[in-house]
């Protein structure tokens, strides 16, 4: 290869404007680094904050052109001289970090809390895997197995986000648990619940080929809000349908929407265990008051963390979740990346995959 | 003793609307019954809104006289048969609670989340101690030290209560910690924490009396919103101030106010802890992408469970807290009942007691 | 019935002499009691340390006759006047204990850590279930569902054991799993450990047979120590055998001899649990420099807590372990019982049934 | 400086064997790296034991000479160009390892367990602190506060062991410790202990001068176990002396020596925790019935992990531990090595220190 080679990227510029450019070929400095030739890219509900709204959460605007993209999957380029879990040409599946490995949180076992992270696609500093080639360190890079496409490949961090979210969640044997939100990263932590042991699970979604689709999938049971359903209504309802006299032990909270993680509080048991796994607007009308006398536990979910790869591979290696290829809904050219981007905002299908750079 | 004799109690009908009336004598029924001669009775922050309201968060306008008071010290009148720790004659702090023991809450170690519990003066089933005469459990009172006054034993009540928030806060040696609210459940979560190894202490509240008490009394850093401080503010200006450039380590939120819930959101480091202990309004503007992005922990905390009381009392045996007699601020007669309801109602004062009937 | 009925009962003598006798019929006294009539009662290996030692571990040598036996099922014969979860005539797996639900390990969740639990068959104080009628607390008999026979009811007792030691050692998604034994208990780790999301799960043991049906029956990878084998070239072992190149994350040790607890420490990866569930010699050579260095947690099981025999009928109703009749391997009569306990220190069969007293 | 400039150290050659040699100038290789000019090195038991046994636990007989020391402080030398805490001519307490920073126990929080670490004084591969000059990363390099001194610095380390030992033992409010062996060790774990919230500390040990001093340093009651007490007697003499009817809530064990071992099992209370912080003969005779039948949990404590240095750090500068420069003995020129060995083989003092080369 030459440093001359050239690495095309999609540029967000703004909402609703980005742009193909390109992007220097990054340069080995660390021993352990690897470059990766990307295969393909998945599009997720932060991609389409940032391509309508120029950002997510707190991080809104950025001032300078931010390369899109951080579900990856790749081809290993260029190796550093001490890698050795990894050679040219191997297939992996990518952790789109880097943590600073110094600070109390990335030595106390929690380095995506680290405030120095690196990460795919975040401004103001690090630009995202929407790229011909992409740079990171070898322990952040996932060999995958044989029978692993590289399209099924992309999936793996969607389901590290569900193992993360689980993980956090504590699900334990034969604890119920609903989930709200049937998109990627609720059907995830709905099968990934089940591998733990977890006994009845209940998918919630307004949407209802997504939810004939997480039964079919993630077998679970179902419910859809009514139009003027109240979380209240909608806790209750979920209670008497499926039989959960006394609540769930566990919600999954997966949409960021007012209503479901109000409905979530009030469908959760006493003393049980709720995970803020979406992100939707920054403040919400919340029962607080019901918090408090359920004494219940709340946890905000953030990424993934050390084993979270792991873990998401051992599931797919042993079939303890099914085949994820069934999550793929469409695979656009590079080219074509703001329609793969449109096509998730209006919800059509699961995961819309973006094939990397070519030639 | 005579089972005619006559058990005055303060009966509330509605708000505003309060009356001194009979109850029966209690009758010892099972072998580990106690009936205690109330001694004192305080006055708390959800006495007030039964007063104002009729009733505190869910649980709204009693359709029946319902006999108030929770915190309570006494003497011991009368013992079952199979009481061995305590004789008649005893002064003793109550937990002022009955659960069923043998539902999997209770068996599991968290019977404050009983859902048979009776607990004093908590509608519909269960009458409070603000009375002559109450029973209830060898297991549940306590015996004061020689040392520790009747009045002061009423205290025992708040102090679990900040055992229990402390104890689920996980607070450990060196953290750093900012509680909202100096009334008495706030003041007494700073002398616990810091029992517990906590390093800085910052208190937060609008009452500038009470922050020079917590000054005193709780050894704490002070903070007092200025009038038109949103909750970012306060949470920057927190950080400023006391030198917690990262954020506090963990939140106890005294006041249920929207405003100090946000403003404990946002002054939290990533990873950090929250306690929900106040109550106020059921549904609040609340912070969840922030809670989300730094993956905070925030769990509701609700009366007190196993061990708190011990640790209670063993921090007032050990001298780990000062003496709560600082915290008595009145001490009313129980035909004065509602003056000292409302005392507290204006705010004045920190713990404002009622004497139990006499005669 | 009457209260002259027959209630005849197997005492133990001491070691090798035991009698069948009669015991009073016994007498409701609070209100949840439950008098069952005894199906079936299981031996396990604490029966034959009673039957050949008089007692086991700190507990020998009974200064009076024990009515033998702690694992049983069996029929509702009598309920007193507050049991509402059952009726007369159903059937009911047994935990044979009850603790005094009033001092700390009991309200703080541990009740069987309570120092005045009367549990079955343990001297000085407390008979057991080989009799025709048993009395315990309605909390503590679990219907059985109608797919499962009262044979098959004796054994969610052990499997309750099983629940236990596999919750405390906090078995995760993918962990690697050794336990030592393939008797009832070691078999039913194994199959818990699965349903909890273990990866691979090593079963070791002396015996072949026991192997073979370990790897039949709960899907374990096995390991049969040749005769010479130090601890160290068992831990060796497995590790080249079964590629677990860095050691088990846990260890569930179910025989409690020497050889196997040390083999267990040293199979163990660095910070990993170890969980002694095995009774033996009560004290053995061990390599504690391994355990510091390690930095292991290592954790006594004992019997059973909160919410355990609900998991257990869950694993059992949900299909997610393997029939229990398969381990039954013989089924004697009540006035052949010290046969069963001889079959059983053989080492014949896996579970031998004692039927209750007939007529 | 000069990268001619010499480094003398102290190499051991085996048991009673060593002699002062010369070592490369260490060079900087990573940006993050400090190069610290020894001030004090501490005398540890691990020393001892290398020093007359030529190694410790399972690392016995390096075949090649060693550079002894793992207990420093010094004063910084040189800096990496990224370098940002700390400047030329601070002092320093030393954290005396590097872990990878990339394997799953570094990621997960426990980098005390890294396989690749390299530690300083730990054969194979590692040299230690008894050198004139001395690198490594500057995130395990902290700044000492103005009022402590460079002697005192020394004994960051082994308070941070002791912060470990706690830590791994979850003291908490009101719980009663006994710990074994009062060295530098046991002594730390006891005032760690109190500033966690411990209610009793009692220290156990031989030695009656030992005992007397902790019980002015530590304020810890005492026992001094009799010639011929057993395990047993031991465990019943404390729990008589010192009130602990049902044992003590955790056992800190800092000897090694099976003796106290077993009394820690013994003195223990049901569902209790042990931590094995003593490093003894790699096999001795344990009750592991007892740890069966109490229910208890116990760890190996390995070093120290994230944050446990800034908690020692806190422990000083909060003075919620007594001064350490009490605890040391003698101070030894560099040259004089050999002697503060034999001095703490033969238990005089408690901590002793040798200077840095000088010159």
């Amino acid at each position: 290869m030459s440093i001359a080679e050239k690495n095309l990227a999609l540029f967000l510029l703004g909402p609703g404007n980005a742009l193909i450019g390109e992007s220097p070929y990054p340069t080995i400095t660390d021993e352990h680094d690897i470059i990766i030739r990307i295969a393909y890219v998945g599009v997720c509900g932060s991609d389409v904050s940032f391509w309508t709204k120029g950002g997510i959460g707190q991080k809104v605007d950025p001032s300078r052109p931010l390369i899109m993209g951080h579900e990856a999957s790749g081809t290993v380029h260029e190796i550093g001289s001490a890698v050795s879990s990894l050679k040219v040409g191997d297939n992996v599946a990518i952790e789109p970090g880097l943590p600073c490995r110094r600070c109390l949180p990335c030595k106390g076992g929690r380095y995506n809390l680290c405030s120095q992270m690196l990460f795919a696609a975040d401004p103001p500093f690090s630009h995202g895997t929407l790229r011909k080639y992409f740079k990171l360190a070898e322990d952040f890079c996932y060999k995958l197995p044989q029978f692993l496409s590289l399209e099924e490949g992309v999936l793996v961090e969607p389901l590290a986000v569900a193992v993360h979210v689980c993980r956090l969640a504590e699900i334990g044997l034969g604890q119920d648990v609903v989930v709200f939100g049937s998109g990627t990263i609720g059907l995830l932590c709905a099968v990934v619940s089940k591998s733990m042991g977890a006994q009845k699970i209940i998918a919630a979604d307004v949407n209802a080929s997504r939810l004939e689709f997480s039964r079919q999938f993630a077998d679970t049971g179902i419910y859809k809000p009514e139009t003027n359903d109240t979380s209240e209504d909608i806790a209750r309802k979920i209670k008497k349908i499926h039989n959960l006299s006394k609540g769930a032990d566990t919600v999954l909270e997966a949409t960021g929407i007012a209503t479901c993680i109000g409905a979530g509080i009030h469908v959760l048991k006493k003393g049980g265990t709720f995970i803020q796994a979406g992100l939707g607007k920054p403040e919400i009308q919340f029962p607080i008051t019901t918090l408090s006398e359920k004494e219940m536990t709340m946890k905000g979910s953030f990424r993934y963390g050390a084993g979270d790869y792991e873990l998401a591979l051992h599931l797919l290696e042993s079939k303890k979740v099914p085949s994820l290829s069934q999550l793929i809904s469409s695979v656009s050219a590079f080219e074509n990346t703001t329609e793969a981007w449109e096509r998730t905002r209006k919800g059509a299908g699961i995961k819309n995959l973006i094939r990397g750079p070519q030639g």
